[in-house]
């Protein structure tokens, strides 16, 4: 089996969506990249998680051709493709229909900072594309949906801000590695079902000051991290 | 023990609503027909789920009458039948009292589309029933909760649209099988939830925009449909 | 063991209220009445229900005087007495902090009968009680606490009734035993998350016509039932 | 291992937590002090739950000297030394970022005293911190949490009031041991939840009267108290 390694975390990513609540049904997909390679590993359309195999899995490259597999890919691979190609540090994506995320997704908003939680994954909100143009929806769909991310991303640092709401759809998230992309995927879920209590307590909450965001954030990520059992800390 | 596949189809249809969690107690109830036989195997009333067994799902006919049974029907069989009867393609009906669906037929609106995870289901909002008149409740109210199910869609197709809510009442879903009714009615829920914090938090939320609802939706269904591991795909 | 079959059944109505997710840690309590013998069986105070055994459910008079245990009962026990004196066809008494009904109780306002579900319990909105005086506070608290709820019901049946919310506290509730009175305190609980779903889709929701709400009641209560498996049915 | 009995009864507390559903991924932890041996027991920094060991729990001074471990702390330790320090009658602190909790902590709003439940737990509202100013972020981040915690306890008993909601981060929480300090975070989650469904019934809610919140907690705290099978009951 073709790359057996890459293939088995991302079945076990996928698995993990459903074992964190965030999927329902076949919504969802999990991919992950060997750079060496060009080649992805991606769910398969509309088999349901349960029956689930790493031989299932699906390889393609990054035109977007299958390379060993009897199973079509996620109608989604084409979004994957796109963030693979313009985010160069990611090793996998996300997609859930997570229920909170995707109803940010639906309101067309993004969600604002309000608490450290989100501090410590995102550095800024989380951000909301503009609608696909009745064009793009028309021509090659889940393509545009990765241009349209990766526009929105023109001025965010994809590295810093793993994930975003695709207006009217749901969340796509990334990350390091399959796993870490689901990771986040969960984070975006918890951060979403906060942020909506948080207003419904109080509609008027402000998001978190700059130097309140930029500690949590930093104290996570990067040179002067001292956060966990890594060697990077204070 | 007659029409023994469609029972424990229909066992397991209702035992399927217990596991995702749409059901509390004896509410609920789904059903099955032999479009060939003109049966239709239904939940006996009030019993418990996990009691529930392939021989006391009950058997009647498109008249009402019990063809093989100690138990009597569901209350809702009259229901049920209307369906049948009016939406010939179909070939399972669910009814629960889920949380979400069941607060927007209280509140007596529409669902409507706000993203395509809804998109993937429905071909536009999920209607809602206008009330019953006092004369319908007091003569044969479950049939009338048929009958007004079915002019609602007057001018609905319940082939793209494969669920109702009855208003101050509760969803009712069908699909091809018993099986597919119950996955539908746990998407209406689910639906119900993301549309419910959408408004929360955007209370100006706009439905999806014609073209991507097309999209998804034939994305799905009919012979353009590349979604799946299906043939009928792109 | 005095009135085993009691206690056993006490008991297991104790630890149903847990398994239905409707307690946390010792909130809540049930009883239930011999009224042959004049006896109630509860809860012990402040035990854990993962440690509960049916030797340690007490066992009173009506006077409150404990006739068999080393434990003592629920401090609520008074509340419990003063319902089995004043409303005599009931033969046990469920209360809890349960989530959603907890809020109601605490937002004061009765639960309106927004749809079916609701008007298959109850045979108008769940009422809510007035506040207790300071005076009724300082003195005989959990007697006056019964009292109030007593009073409530002045014009209202408890039997086609069975529940209450206490103002600024929590759900009491009742029925033909100790675990019909814990059934009826998980539907208050799913009845409230509904209505509060139901506002927040729908501030202007109006309350189920009276026809569809005494059809929907007298469908399972009383001569002319047809619900369930019973002789009363039609 | 030296204080054997301490990390075990922190390893527990951390793992409570867990099982109550109130920590997602690495987030929250607990410590507890020996206060005779001068020594805080207190999960390490970002190792998963599942994988935690009462080995892995590090000891350190009350000058955040960590006394024998391979393992840092958890980062936010001199939040808890603090606590510690001021508070000397706690055995234990929990830190969560529980989803309701964490709302209201990021809405910066104290947590109205809505009913019973909480006033059998907290006398008077949770109260919120203010901002940490810019300066405070910027030098000993962790320890400024815990001293704001201090200054909003300056005319508050923090034996009546076991918890606090950090504006903009989340609920930090205490108690006679770690094991209590994660009781009460598991309480203030549960509060937080029905305060926040209370005011979406009804957004004018008024705070319990006085003397029924001084009868809910002096019923189950100090010499009158008469809740539980304890000896100060009346």
């Amino acid at each position: 089996m073709l790359l057996g390694g890459l293939r088995e975390e991302v079945l076990a990513a996928n698995l993990e969506l459903v074992r964190r609540g965030v999927v329902v049904y076949t919504f969802g997909n999990v991919s992950g990249i060997s750079r060496k390679d060009g080649l992805v590993a991606i769910k398969p359309s509309g088999v349901p998680y349960e029956e689930l195999t790493a031989e299932q899995i699906v390889l393609c490259n990054l035109d977007g051709r299958v390379v060993e597999s009897n199973l079509r890919p996620s109608s989604d691979l084409p979004t994957h493709i796109e963030l693979y190609k313009h985010f160069p540090n990611i090793g996998g994506v996300a997609h859930t229909h997570s229920e909170y995320g995707t109803a940010w997704a639906q309101a067309k908003l993004p969600i604002p900072c309000f608490g450290t939680t989100h501090a410590d994954y995102f550095h800024g909100p989380i951000p909301v594309t503009p609608d696909l143009t009745a064009d793009e929806i028309a021509g090659e769909y889940e393509k545009a949906t990765g241009e349209v991310i990766v526009r929105t991303f023109a001025n965010i640092d994809p590295d810093h801000n793993p994930g975003v709401l695709v207006a009217g759809h749901a969340p796509f998230c990334w990350g390091n590695s399959a796993g870490d992309a689901v990771h986040n995927a969960v984070i975006v879920e918890y951060i979403a079902r906060m942020a909506t209590h948080t207003l419904a307590v109080n509609p008027d909450a402000r998001p978190l000051a700059r130097a309140l965001h930029d500690k949590h954030f930093f104290r996570k990520h990067g040179a002067g991290a001292y956060y966990g059992q890594g060697r990077g800390g204070a």
